[in-house]
């Protein structure tokens, strides 16, 4: 490549170099840990200088928690299927691939971990990533209370633990596979759990 | 106290050095988590002889595993309260108690994280800890079929993730305090997702 580029081409290798910045975040944290993660160990990962990542991120915590964020986000985000049962069919889905996919399972129990130990870090956590991804929730559970599916004093806040909580909790903290049917009982659980109406206009 | 006891006399103070060594894990289990605990630091926490140690355990996993275990398992045995609901909000209090102990909150995480990396850990983990007290929550839910309030039909190994599963999220996971009434609204929505059965013959 020629070292005179277009603007066109020098978004793409800023782009690059970001990307191959994300992926030593995720190979760092995977290995040490984000307590023992350093910014010159992702540079160097990334072979890249350490101004290549304070030019994106002000410090090590912004620049994991934008990585995670960019990751988790958007996963949250589930197109309106047009019935409660098809929308809670499809977050469990997600969910199970958020917490099972590779990458965010190695990194995800020291990071709760750390959390515990790191009250910045457990509040950037929350205000990039479970502040945005349940806004993402509440939107689905609020289609389904105005399609009458849902009742209107539906307490959102207490049902979004609701959706995640047995997930996590079988397939993080008890490390058990999902049986055949599990997504569909689980859903089945929930719709009767959140007060489904039958009866609704539909 | 004199060096020859009778021998009730030395099973108290046997009783001491194991209540000694109990704390001493659950110290340096706080203090560097359960990769970096050694017996030598347990033992000279606890001011006993490595060979103490050894006498009672064979080895680190066993004897975490086992101070872990006597505090865990006899709080998931809740008593028959004669009701489902008043069955379901006691466990729901001995679970928050439980994820919220300060000496247990203090290692859980690292624990979770722990067992993601080493499989032995895990499978001793689901043995000695989870497998004991599902048992105790199954029970608790055959009283309910067999009092009528819950159907014959239940899956009760699914209905014994979605009890811990909310309260786990929100308290160690999402790190937030439970709202007041959060547990009786827990109830209620576990009461409706089981399936509970309001004409119960009670």
């Amino acid at each position: 490549m020629s070292s005179r580029r277009t603007p066109t081409g020098a978004a793409v290798l800023q782009s690059r170099i970001t990307s191959a910045i994300t992926e030593a975040v995720w190979d760092e944290l995977a290995a040490h840990g984000y307590g023992r993660l350093s910014m010159e160990a992702v540079a160097k990962r990334a072979g890249v200088g350490k101004s290549a990542l304070y030019r994106r991120w002000p410090s090590k915590q912004d620049m994991v928690i934008a990585v995670l964020s960019e990751f988790s986000v958007p996963r949250a985000e589930v197109a309106d299927t047009g019935s409660l049962r098809g929308d809670l069919l499809a977050t469990v889905h997600a969910l199970r691939d958020w917490f099972t996919h590779p990458r965010f399972s190695a990194v995800l129990p020291d990071l709760t971990a750390e959390a515990g130990r790191n009250e910045a870090l457990a509040a950037a956590i929350q205000e990039t990533i479970g502040g945005p991804r349940r806004e993402h929730g509440a939107a689905m559970l609020r289609r389904a209370i105005a399609r009458g599916e849902l009742p209107d004093e539906l307490n959102i806040e207490l049902a979004l633990d609701f959706v995640p909580g047995p997930l996590y909790w079988r397939l993080n903290v008890r490390k058990m596979a999902l049986d055949p049917g599990y997504s569909e009982e689980l859903v089945d659980f929930l719709l009767r759990g959140l007060g489904y109406v039958h009866s609704a206009r539909r």
